[in-house]
């Protein structure tokens, strides 16, 4: 057989043992919070139509949606000319599904697929990869999983609160004190764009300042000049940025900024909504600033938008979210209005490796390894063995006739925090030996003793 | 925005909140069980290198797996003459990835890649979605998850022992009581192909006996013949299919027709240290019966091999596994032996439906809905519900303000065993009814009452 020297596509990962246990740790937190909340899961295949996937991320999006080869002879009527004129052209002829690229637009399509079984408001959470056709650096992976929960069917700013408290209680989970709920409300932003005489385009005002942390406000003021902005328009802008105080101090001001401006207006009445219930639910809300220079890049967002940073760590936006009014609209369901938050585990994972906040992982292993010197003792270990794993606890006999030097080795190497020592005197005794891997101390216990000792654990 | 009308490509599934708790409590049962027995969790891309997967699954299998267009100009540098010429050529050109075809060539291929870092004998489980470009039909999908466990580094038989224990114990928490293991030997096999003059042909030999179910005695005469056994040949094998007793009592009969093959006799050697090991570990054997017409499609095998098949309903096997010698070595690692399992997640899904032992899904979903007349009492629930999420207790606040009989209707579709109802007079007394939404009955507690009840549910 010929040898072959294999490798992983660029930008994908593999995940072993030990990152598979801390990026479980992330997702059941999320996911334990999910379900406390009353959200329900779903799951959508991971190849879509690409007509369902295509024109909903912009042009450049559409380019990063890895597409799938139609299978057996996709070039079957297909013109050569054709063929060769252009790739963009050819794409949807030779290639009719495509990767899932968020878990946002694959929702959408269920809702108008499933709406009539649905119950709405309909709660839904969803942990799946995704796929971008990125250019792979660091942090950024063309696989990655997303985290998201949404609620569709209501215009309840109750929903906005439960995301914030979902927020709060999935960092306090993950003992991550110190971050920053960002708030800011797309209206607040139109009404923005309307008080500097831009009424209508708040859009690429959005596009702009979504860039502000980046590239400053010499780069949004020069972006904005190129989008057709003039000198005193930017002029009459750039004073939001520079608001001080607390959330409500910042609300005032901004009050008179936006005049008597509708709905402008509308969009402080909802924040100054959410911060009351919030505060009829006794919530802890120290952490929520309500961030003027928040856009969200994405278009879809009507309403409140969230992002959340962790504080005093160099690392963008661990979970981000906000309120949509159309998003089911181009499949054909109008009016359906949601509200949701995706969390970052890539970047959670990150935060929590530098911040050395992973819990140890030795409860996720192997309790105990049972070791042995001769086949005597692999036959008394082997009637041991079944008794352990009746009694739950998680266990494994060595399988190989090794030196018990190879077998502690093992032991070692996979953080199995206890071995069993099968000996001549255990056996006479009819006991069996304990070794604390951590401490080194050793204890010798009849089964049952054992039993009741670690079933506890 | 014009709307169009979305569906999703053939031979995929979406998978609502009903399916997905189903879905779970199958993966879980599963999950619970291989880490119990020291198994530990990876996980590969979605993507592997198309030249990782091809030649790995035969000629057809080649043509099963999903290819992904390169991303970017992908026609740049093809020779059009060639483009036009054939398909197959073009394929490897235009797309360099696809999607993973089962989960054991990423998992031979990780070992290989990662073979500095693991522990030997590494016990490795995976549970992910897979993808093959079959022509869809009951049963058969595009996209679906493989549960697989397999140990490597180590011919120990006690690994087989240990998947013989896996099965038994899944089994046992699914609840599904009448199915079979069926189990033989590659090199049985091999010592038949032999006894009848055939020396080292066993491949087709296994090929045409593993379509027996389906094709009968005579299919498979007519098979053999077609590979070039002579009718003298095959009259010699017929008798192994009618071999009658007990698995002991089967074995005295083939050593009489295996003669003295050696390599035969082998098989039948570990066989019977199999059973003996599976006595000393006073596990209970009554579901294994060693079956000779049981071959496995598959060409790595080259040890014990293993089937489950639930009895009594029309379902092909729901399981399967055997141990291999030679996986890594296509990829540079030789002499690595090893052993798997894999279970059938649709498979297995679809009988636990037919025998209606799916568990009651209530536990897994919201337990307290709370519901209220006005807005007063929207205001006295926002006050509550923190308090019940804080005592683990999963739970939800109506979000709209709507009849209560609409908030019921909600609870009802949900399943949400208990409505906690927040009238004028719960006020007063500062209480809350609570309705038990299966028996109808209404109690009314304080708020620490209320969580002592629940919590403890």
């Amino acid at each position: 057989m010929s040898s072959q020297k294999p490798s992983i596509p660029r930008g994908t990962r593999d995940f072993g043992p030990e990152k598979m246990i801390k990026r479980n740790f992330i997702l059941n937190t999320i996911q334990t919070v999910f379900k406390k909340f009353g959200f329900l899961q779903i799951e959508t295949p991971s190849m879509e139509q690409l007509s369902v996937l295509s024109g909903k991320y912009g042009e450049e999006g559409d380019q990063l949606i890895f597409k799938i080869l139609n299978s057996g002879n996709y070039l079957e009527n297909i013109n050569t000319d054709f063929i060769i004129e252009n790739h963009k052209k050819l794409t949807p002829q030779i290639a009719e599904k495509a990767l899932r690229y968020d878990l946002t637009v694959p929702f959408a399509r269920f809702v108008v697929m499933n709406k009539n079984e649905i119950t709405f408001p309909f709660k839904r959470y969803q942990i799946q990869p995704v796929w971008r056709a990125d250019k792979p650096q660091k942090g950024r992976y063309r696989e990655f999983y997303q985290c998201d929960a949404d609620v569709v069917g209501t215009n309840s700013l109750l929903c906005e609160t439960e995301i914030i408290s979902m927020i709060t209680e999935v960092f306090q989970k993950l003992n991550i004190n110190d971050y920053t709920i960002k708030i800011n409300h797309r209206k607040i932003l139109q009404g923005i764009a309307s008080a500097i005489g831009k009424d209508g385009q708040e859009s690429s005002l959005c596009v702009a300042i979504d860039k502000l942390d980046k590239i400053g406000i010499q780069g949004v003021s020069k972006e904005l000049l190129e989008k057709g902005y003039t000198d005193s328009e930017i002029e009459k802008l750039l004073p939001i940025f520079n608001l001080k105080g607390n959330t409500l101090e910042i609300i005032e001001q901004l009050k008179i900024f936006l005049d008597e401006n509708p709905i402008g207006n509308k969009g402080i009445e909802e924040i100054l909504s959410i911060l009351d219930i919030l505060e009829s639910m006794n919530a802890n809300f120290q952490n929520i600033t309500l961030d003027l220079s928040l856009a969200r890049g994405l278009s879809y967002y009507t309403g409140t938008i969230f992002e959340v940073k962790v504080n005093n760590i160099q690392m963008g936006s661990v979970s981000g979210g906000g309120r949509y009014d159309n998003l089911t609209e181009i499949f054909g369901l109008p009016n359906i209005s949601g509200v949701g938050i995706s969390f970052g585990v890539d970047r959670l994972y990150d935060v929590l490796e530098e911040l050395q906040l992973f819990p140890s992982s030795s409860e996720q292993n192997t309790q105990i390894l049972i070791t042995y010197f001769d086949q005597e003792g692999f036959r008394y270990g082997l009637n041991i063995l079944p008794q352990l794993r009746a009694a739950n606890i998680s266990s494994e006999l060595y399988p190989d006739s090794s030196k018990i030097k190879k077998q502690f080795e093992y032991a070692d190497k996979k953080k199995i925090p206890y071995v069993a020592i099968i000996g001549e005197e255990e056996m006479i005794e009819n006991k069996i030996s304990i070794k604390n891997m951590l401490t080194g101390t050793q204890e010798r216990y009849t089964l049952q003793e054992l039993i009741l000792n670690f079933s506890r654990n």
